[in-house]
């Protein structure tokens, strides 16, 4: 890897991305809270902590159901959330080039406001930096995110086990979609919404109330089909997947088929994918479709005894494939 | 403000980022753990912590005495033990210029790892995102970071009354001219380093050992000035500042008489200004001097009845003059 050099395939979140930071970054910060490759780092002060920060570099700036600001909270919500933990404090740095129209900025900033207020977080912190023209694009923010992990609360893949139950909470493939037809301006015939939500109101009752919650991740970059393989390699078990119970709306699925993409590739920025003790399954989908964002919630696979380390997808049409990681870079700048 | 747009200078650290981060950043965002604003938020947990979040654009990358990812590392170290806190965790949220070699971003990340290891911190979490050629120049690093608030201190700069004296920790304006020097290829005849450290070795005893600190702050981005006047103004209090006393070394004096720049106004990495009750004064200077980055600790300074709010200056040649924050933008990308 020595003479290479950085391809936009290394942000896509999928296997480059994996390789960069196993190879170049990881091998240089061996430590227990990082051992644990997710987005957020557990951390057992007193009283046990989550850790988790994420830079924002979406394009444009401004997508049908988002921004780079809303998108910058919810997402550092999520993967608080991911970790078993209630959301409570987030900073907030951001990278400014020179010339951006000062309303932007303060469109910007009062969308992060709102959802703050939305996921009940605190900005508790900040940094500005400008730089000239030219060296960045826009805006670029970086959201880092203090949560306190819920009682009895402790999510890992390691506690992934047969015959656990997969719930997706809602449709996929929206933010992809949206934020591609719109710095494409492409005409569908339609408009998709992204999905970008924070989840602090579903999934703080959900992990209060509901025991057997095994293990939680937003399926960002890459999609639904990479986390899914991030889980079965961690946890070194198998993963069965029903592409008829994927719930798409009809809108996404009419502008994959247009535009020849998979939506099991596509970011999503409102959505979870919870693992959960088969016995508890019934009681956290009843609790989920209470509430608005995860009312679509569904079953989507199980944890199976073979194929280690692999997701099987059931297709529509009774076929069995491997879903393999994403490899290479679909949609850029996408979050 | 609402038609104007972003300058560099709003970038400085001084006048107008200040106008900026209150007209358009933090009224959108009231809340007690911001309100003090300090580069670090004290977070009552049931263990007190500090959280801080900062980003990284400083160009060149490499500069004598350090490069992005040491800095990264002591910047936000030097923000939690200006809260009165031990480092503990940090985050690194990476923004990459597709096309950076990756032999770069290895040095870089372990320059991190060493500083990291140097400050007793563990690299918790992190995040990188990849754009295209041109969206960003090169490499941009945010680090957040959590420390432990050392028993018994709170320091605030409600804290400060008449008659505390002033404590500059070492030689000021290496690392504002280090990269200014390093950027425009000057040659001065001789090399200025950058102070670029993190100041948990001299600080974290002194927190441990003397009682009567009451605020201290790491004189970066718009210099020794900017920061007492930060001083004043919280504290509704007068600075007074000998210049005699304030160290330089002669190659920074050098320097700044050939470039005619103010060492004041010049960025700093590894210096601390500390504000300590009067009769621990001695105390606090003596273990200060025991401690390899702090060795040329002095008093520089006193807090004042008079001029509330102002930091008075008493000159060389025997005059007094009002001495302000930076206005506009001296050196961009300075950290």
């Amino acid at each position: 890897m020595a003479d290479s050099k950085i391809l936009l395939a290394h942000g896509s979140g999928g296997r480059l991305t994996h390789g960069l930071i196993k190879e170049v970054l990881l091998k240089n910060f061996r430590n227990p809270v990082l051992a644990e490759l997710s987005d957020s780092a557990y951390i057992g002060f007193k009283e046990p902590l989550a850790f988790t920060t994420d830079s924002f570099v979406v394009s444009p700036l401004f997508f049908p159901g988002g921004d780079i600001g809303k998108l910058s909270v919810c997402g550092t919500v999520n993967d608080l959330l991911m970790q078993g933990a209630r959301p409570e404090y987030i900073s907030l740095g951001l990278i400014v080039e020179e010339g951006l129209d000062l309303r932007i900025l303060e469109r910007i900033t009062r969308s992060i406001a709102l959802a703050a207020k939305n996921e009940g977080v605190c900005v508790a912190t900040g940094d500005l930096k400008v730089v000239e023209k030219g060296a960045a694009d826009k805006i670029f923010i970086n959201t880092s995110g203090i949560g306190r992990i819920i009682k009895n609360t402790r999510l890992s893949a390691e506690n992934i086990a047969c015959g656990d139950r997969i719930i997706l909470t809602a449709p996929i493939a929206r933010h992809g979609l949206a934020v591609l037809a719109k710095r494409n301006e492409l005409d569908l015939g339609f408009n998709i919404k992204s999905d970008c939500a924070g989840l602090t109101s579903c999934l703080v009752p959900l992990l209060n109330k509901v025991r057997g919650i095994k293990f939680m991740r937003d399926p960002t970059r890459g999609g639904v089909a990479t986390t899914l393989n991030e889980a079965a390699e961690s946890a070194r078990i198998g993963i069965e997947v029903w592409e008829e119970r994927i719930p798409l709306t009809s809108r996404v699925r009419a502008a994959c088929e247009l535009l020849g993409l998979d939506p099991l590739y596509i970011a999503n920025e409102g959505c979870a994918l919870i693992v959960v003790k088969e016995k508890e399954t019934a009681r956290a989908l009843a609790l989920l479709k209470k509430y608005k964002l995860s009312r679509f919630a569904r079953i989507i696979g199980k944890i199976v005894k073979g194929h280690k380390g692999e997701v099987v997808l059931n297709t529509a049409i009774g076929t069995r494939r491997i879903v393999d990681m994403l490899s290479g870079e679909a949609l850029p700048r996408i979050c």
